[in-house]
């Protein structure tokens, strides 16, 4: 049995940089060292950098000196100034992708566009960019499905940005959408170039494999993005946090494996996988 | 049986002006009056014109103070200086949607952007919009086709513009595309608002009656686009010129005929064949 891995599975520029931001800080911070939420959306990495002294922020109580890390996803700058003001420490892991998401919707907006974030609504990335938006007091909305293009409707002047991870078919059809009906309409394309490769690949393997599996977090946007169009091209997709959750009769009788993973799965689990299937099949 | 002529059938405001435009001039005018190619892409109604006394200029030799009408479609520029210098005078009856194209594209070019023109390369609008982006220097191209789009791959600004009686599932297909492929797109939906009532007529229509009957010229771009979104809804559906064209057997045991028409198609033409099918099914 073949077993193929994606060229673009795992982590990201953007991800690999906040945990050595993590680990650097763990190692060198003298108060406690925070992030507000998982750093990553890996339940697995995140308990290894517990364990080298980086908590997730959960009721505990921040005292001056402690230090919290922005994760990639970014953070409202209102909440900046917050936890600056309590004399927390800031590690900026914001990915600069998503930073440049930051910078396009205060542009769209001073030039006098409503702002569309395609993106998903409780996404820390989308409520981050939002923040930056309100920022520069601009207008806009998240859209999320199609449903949500009725918030953009009788805009004239519309300018469209993406989450970093967004789903390249869906932002295709949305700007699209909105073109037929504004008169203006201005598009940032902030998709990052991790997620067009990764997207890319599944796109490539899904169809040329008899199992696809898919390797992340149950809570990873990106990662359940790769299993929605894995699983359109081939019915047997299947979409794990871990190793443990393959089971032997995917297996059964099948020549070739495709495996990808989400932006936030560590390369030990997709590691794990392999072997597992490697394991399973003999 | 029930015959059903499109809300938004035949001549648009623009046509409707250049068609009044070039009776006048007939009128009033001491030279010759003519229009370069014909008025509008219907071969009825410009023989029609013609026994008014407006000519289609066809190797005639023009001479100092004959009459050029600017059909609806526009000219470009330096084409139209070439006239004046040579004493000509001109009457222009540029669709005032299409002079929103020439901004459009000009604005574009101006503000850095690689220009997209969503049309059709040999038609009199873009061959007049491109000399408006000449003019200012910009460089672009026109997609006609989804192959066209290779010639847009690598620009990072680019600025998108559709011919005002552009098909728009294309125009949105376009848009989507070029959208994931570069750093930053600006869209101007100069499509007219009456190509864009004709088409909805025809999506609304073509599924609810057994036939489906498309009126006007054959060589008319946005009569053919109407006939294109017919037939994939229904197959039935049938591009007639004029109601001789008609046949019998198209309407047996039909109960529901459907008609419209392109822009360039006047009313009398519409009537003629709505009192034909009538005819032919009693």
């Amino acid at each position: 049995m073949e077993i193929i891995i994606a060229e673009h599975a795992g982590f990201c520029f953007g991800v690999k940089r906040a945990i050595r931001l993590a680990e650097e800080s763990a190692k060198e911070a003298e108060g406690n060292v925070y992030t507000e939420g998982p750093l990553i959306h890996n339940p697995q990495e995140v308990r290894r950098l517990e364990a080298l002294g980086v908590k997730v922020l959960n009721g505990n109580t921040l005292k001056g000196g402690d230090t919290i890390i922005i994760r990639s996803h970014g953070i409202p700058p209102k909440r900046e100034r917050e936890l600056l003001s309590k004399g927390i420490k800031i590690v900026d892991a914001t990915c600069p992708y998503v930073k440049a998401v930051h910078e396009a919707v205060q542009k769209l907006s001073k030039e006098g566009y409503f702002v569309v974030i395609v993106g998903e609504k409780n996404h820390p990335e989308v409520i981050g960019t939002l923040g930056y938006l309100e920022e520069v007091g601009g207008v806009g909305t998240v859209v999320e499905s199609k449903e949500d293009l009725k918030d953009v409707l009788g805009k004239e002047k519309v300018g469209v940005v993406a989450q970093t991870t967004q789903n390249e078919q869906f932002f295709k059809e949305v700007v699209g959408e909105i073109a037929l009906w504004c008169k203006e309409l201005k598009v940032i394309n902030t998709i990052c170039n991790a997620t067009s490769e990764r997207q890319e690949d599944v796109y490539k393997l899904a169809g040329n494999v008899d199992v696809m599996i898919i390797v992340g977090g149950k809570n990873s946007g990106n990662t359940r993005r790769l299993y929605e169009i894995s699983k359109a091209l081939n019915p047997k997709s299947y979409h794990v946090e871990t190793a443990e959750e393959l089971q032997k009769e995917w297996f059964e009788g099948v020549k070739r494996v495709g495996i990808t993973a989400g932006a936030s799965t560590p390369d030990w689990i997709i590691q794990e996988v392999y072997q597992r299937i490697k394991h399973l099949c003999s």
